[in-house]
């Protein structure tokens, strides 16, 4: 969703995306790991050229972002996906009370709590891991039936009760921002509902335009698409964001694994 | 579950148990790289002095049992999930509707139909991927109306309409089987649910028999767990099996990754 939105963003731009396939999800895995795999991506993009490094994956800009800025030279930035999010939500006016919701590893952080609290320590921010959403999405997407049961499972939790803004800390959620403000709909709250794409895309326009680091580029921009495990739901996914024609190279992080 | 059915069917045997916490789950892994992660821990497990093999997935087993089998030394047998399972279905008597259910890389692999008919051609055999009960079944275990809309949106598939045994083709299902048992009682089915860990657990303990392998060890087991990431819900499922002085200690299958 995050390469989508810089995409669409930023048409001049070319693509330099890594999905760590062999590795996802990234939700439950230990945050030792999480580092390892973050950094060792961020090392692969910054060889092939990137002028800015994006993590698109909230649990890692939540366990890696220090990390990844550390090992990537200074001139390039690097923008995480909660920053962008932080700053727009902590600033609307009347927003007292607000509900996050991502993987487990995320919530875990406290990031979204920390990064709001830093700019407006009275907000109120009540937390729910929701684990189920990533498979959900990827794998059940069409299933009404199970998908209601499950978003609805999760929104009435009583930790959510009285929210008046949703971020939505997972990349994978803007697929169903839809069928979420639905339920809100029929539960009849008003509820705003924010999603860390646009957000991030926004981020990454302002930060190559204050940096200069705008293509001047007036051919076609030219993208690659990186995994590190060749999957079918993979080519999927891709193809439904960029096209049937999106070509995927396999690359191992690691030599031999 | 397979460990655990070993554990209690085999008291004097030590069990050396690889958990692959860093690619987990499987399921959605291509069938290239769940090649190379099985042999890389089949010879991980020899390399330690094990005296058989025992490939306690079902997506490993389906995908990787010959470049196991081919990899571990002759006199070291190596036994998977799927054949004890078929050998004692494709057996049962007035048993001619069979449904399996499994993860999308088990299913895709057609192992289980392709075995029941090598057993017997006149078995009807439906199969259908259930790639959510893994993640529910770690996830969110505990919150029975989001597991009885998943478990029922499932099992209510016409591909599944009039089954007279029901195989649970992976080796998380046996923690949900008496939910399945009670949604098929709630629609007034007779469905024989058929789990693979206590087959293969009982297969373990013949083919050890038959190879004069067993332990005559007086002495207490001595068991080994090691997982490839050292993450919180590993230990979790590790102390619910196997207490909570369970230790696990952290392996890297390859020596960066």
């Amino acid at each position: 969703t995050v390469a989508s939105a810089i995409r669409k963003a930023l048409p001049k731009e070319s693509l330099l995306y890594f999905g760590d396939t062999a590795h996802l999800p990234y939700g439950d895995k230990s945050p030792a790991a999480i580092k390892a795999y973050s950094t060792r991506i961020a090392e692969f993009l910054v060889a092939r050229g990137a002028k800015a490094v994006i993590i698109a994956c909230n649990t890692a800009s939540a366990h890696a972002y220090q990390e990844v800025r550390d090992l990537v030279p200074e001139h390039i930035p690097v923008i995480n996906v909660i920053e962008p999010v932080v700053n727009y939500v902590a600033t609307l006016p009347e927003n007292k009370t607000i509900g996050v919701i991502g993987t487990k590893a995320t919530i875990a952080s406290k990031a979204y709590i920390k990064g709001l609290h830093e700019i407006n320590p009275t907000l109120i921010v009540h937390s729910l891991a929701t684990p189920l959403l990533v498979p959900m999405i990827e794998e059940a997407y069409g299933d009404a039936e199970i998908s209601d049961a499950i978003i609805g499972g999760y929104l009435k939790r009583r930790v959510l009760h009285g929210i008046t803004t949703l971020i939505l800390a997972c990349t994978h959620y803007p697929l169903i921002e839809a069928e979420i403000g639905q339920w809100y709909e029929r539960h009849k709250k008003q509820v705003a509902i924010v999603d860390s794409a646009w957000a991030v895309a926004e981020a990454v326009k302002s930060t190559l335009r204050d940096l200069t680091l705008e293509s001047k580029n007036e051919a076609l921009p030219e993208d690659h698409f990186f995994v590190s495990d060749l999957t079918l739901g993979f080519k999927r996914t891709a193809a439904k964001f960029f096209g049937d024609d999106v070509r995927l190279e396999a690359f191992k992080l690691w030599p031999e694994g």
